[in-house]
């Protein structure tokens, strides 16, 4: 039998090997021009490391008015860059091309909209392949491990760049729509009005396992070498790998149902164990597109962050807490905290062993769907009670399921806000599964056009 | 940053490097002592492959009455041996211990319960890890491209060694559940009534997909050597992964938010990125405990299997086709037809590119919808015409889904057939996802053993 997938493999890591020096042997990952905005002040993260210094790349479309009280944070989802639309220095199109613009969902006319790239990216901000300032090399593994709020609070530092004191909206989906609640919450003061598509208020287990299996095929491969490839091959198998996993959670069944089927790419020949069936040449081509367009220690450091994404009360308070620790040493002692040798998780000694009970579950279900949004959870967005927030879902999604932003709605309508619009995208109208967000203009866009325009008064 | 995960799966490959030559690189796949039946006859398989010979470990439980009509054949899932039950000379429990026994689901005061590994397995039948006799070397990824069908065609040599005319009954459970469906299809006078649970009559793409991103993530283990690696280090690294990721599909989100919620092995440690939450150690356990467990070349043929699995006419007349041509040929030449160069697949020059339309996706849905179960399916299915037929299904279950039982029940009863019972359970009554047939011994149980005591008689 012949591997041709393996073969494929082979050799592009000998072309790799073979490139120049000039070239050099990490691709670039930047999609093209953009802004930067660079932040000269030490930046604490919430796990106790620091950034002496970061930047952030951002692209601006429309006007920021006289007032300056007209502006739109788009966040991103994971691997996204800042290039939301096209720009007059980057005519390529942007990933949500069709979302903004005049006349569009994110009306240009009216508003100022920005996007980023997230620290701990690769599309121009700070992350894990730029330069550690302290020793001249690349961070790689030594970056420090961030959060979604750590994210936010470097937005905000932009913010402050650029003298907006409050945004008229904070809009984002999937990863973007837990960091649109994240700016809320953190940040109630210095927005308008809230969208949050597709995304969560915490990380749910499942999620958490499907992120899981993506990084560790991505940190099996030899290449990645603990983060320490920048000199070397990028672990570009691993991250081909973690990009068929994620593929596969971003779509549906019935839509690949409807779109593959059974056929094979080529029905005349017998099957193989390389690619065979249509769906697997789609997810292979998705795979291999990503595997040198993304940086791979950003994917782990950012997919970690969105594990870690937890607006509940209790998380926030511990979060809290361990700022204010760290803020104390930092002032202690100058030494970076990501350098202190705790930094590792030492797993229980015993093995996670597993115990079935059957009988109890369906009451569990029952109690848990009787008694309504978690109070912890209500709790923590409380600062979110007289925003108003559109919350969109999708039922095909199965990353992002529908019950998490239902579990957001509920959750500050519980903290006493009257003003949350929920919307939840049934299977005829999406079997996009969690994709729908970047191709659903007329129902998604629509409603956050609508819910952007609305007037807010006062009864 | 310290990684554990890594630092564990080095250590486990030094390891199994020294170990010694007695004890053999490669693990004892065999889980207990069974009986083996030797089949000596040359086997064609369905893509053109043929066996000059094949064994199949099986075991059974009861006894077979003098009338030899009480037998039932216990098909499995993937990865599992014919221990369904502990017997005599093997008291280790087995994978269906508490559904088959006196008085239990599967009553051994009354049938005569055989289960078998399957062709393809690594549990005592001929798959990849056994002696080609051709040469005295292991067959590796030399094994020819197997069916679901040529599995159920192998067991009817054993029926037949056993002199068991017809089956009182084929049950089974995921892969099981497909293959239960095939024996009656193919063997419609051999079989008295059907149980097919959480199975599918036809592979669909998003099963596909995982078992795809299964098979690549172990392919992609260098130790994987192209499926030569009996002489040496298995791929237990691949093994691990790919069962990581099997293990996602087998249970289900809403169980995991009750069980691990978000909690972290250790919260008194700074996050890392090797496993971290709990769900995740449950992962990497579950992995780590199959990696030596299964031969990995049995994975990929056997998942192979799956996902060339459909029970629609036009496949079925295909199949047909190829097997006379096959057989035509081999009379012609001795040479086995797996040495034929053409056993490799050529994928489109052009790479996959995705074309999307919102629109008339909920025209297509309402349609195929409106109109019942595939005419080509309910075709393929005529032979059950008028066998009694139980279905189940769980409605947490992302491997098969629910849709897909109904699919078959629905098919089935298109035929003409009055007797097809169809049970579909609940979240109020599983959330255990696919797995539901390992644990519900309850529900599924009494399912089971209700039909098999039903009196079929004429009205």
């Amino acid at each position: 039998m012949s591997f041709p997938c393996l073969d494929a493999q082979e050799e592009k890591t000998a072309t790799l090997q073979n490139r120049s020096i000039e070239s050099g042997p990490e691709p670039s990952y930047t999609t093209g021009k953009h802004l930067v905005f660079k932040n000269k002040e030490p930046f604490l993260l919430d796990w106790g490391g620091t950034l002496r210094e970061f930047d952030i790349a951002y692209e601006a479309w429309g006007t920021l008015n006289a007032s300056r009280d007209n502006a739109i944070l788009v966040h991103t989802g994971l691997s996204a860059s800042s290039h939301a639309h096209s720009t007059a220095t980057n005519p390529k199109p942007g990933w949500w091309e069709k979302f903004i613009g005049p006349g569009k969902a994110l009306d240009t006319d009216k508003y100022f909209v920005i996007c980023t790239n997230v620290i701990g990216g690769c599309y121009g901000s700070t992350g894990p392949s730029s330069i550690d300032p302290s020793d001249g090399q690349r961070y790689a593994t030594r970056f420090p491990i961030l959060t979604m709020d750590d994210m936010v609070r470097a937005q905000s530092r932009l913010l402050d760049h650029l003298s907006i004191k409050k945004l008229y909206a904070s809009v984002g989906a999937s990863m973007g729509g837990m960091q649109s609640l994240a700016f809320g919450v953190h940040f109630p003061e210095r927005v308008g009005r809230i969208v949050s598509i597709s995304g969560c208020a915490r990380s749910h287990p499942y999620s958490i396992a499907m992120r899981h299996t993506q990084r560790q095929v991505l940190m099996m491969d030899p290449k990645w070498n603990r983060g320490f490839y920048y000199e070397s091959i990028p672990p570009h198998s691993g991250m081909k790998l973690a990009r068929e996993i994620a593929t596969v959670t971003y779509r549906s069944g019935p839509e690949w149902e409807q779109r593959f089927g059974r056929q094979r790419a080529d029905p005349s020949k017998p099957p193989a164990l390389c690619p065979d069936f249509l769906i697997e040449t789609y997810l292979d081509h998705a795979g291999e597109k990503f595997s040198l367009e993304y940086d791979p220690n950003s994917l782990l450091y950012v997919s970690k962050a969105m594990d870690l994404f937890d607006l509940g009360a209790a998380h926030q308070q511990a979060t809290r807490k361990r700022r204010a620790e760290n803020e104390k040493r930092l002032l202690e002692r100058t030494k970076a905290a990501r350098d202190d040798p705790s930094c590792s998780l030492s797993l229980p000694a015993q093995n996670y062993e597993e115990t079935v009970t059957v009988a109890p579950m369906d009451e569990k279900v029952a109690s848990a769907q009787a008694s309504g949004p978690p109070a912890d959870l209500v709790e923590g967005l409380k600062n979110l009670q007289n925003h108003p927030v559109l919350v969109m879902g999708v039922a095909s999604d199965i990353l992002f399921p529908a019950w998490q932003q239902r579990e957001i709605a509920e959750a500050i309508r519980a903290t006493g806000n009257y003003k949350v619009a929920h919307h939840e995208l049934g299977e005829d109208v999406s079997l996009f599964g969690h994709d729908t967000f970047l191709l659903d203009v007329k129902t998604m866009g629509g409603e956050i056009g609508k819910f952007l325009a609305w007037k807010d008064q006062p009864a």
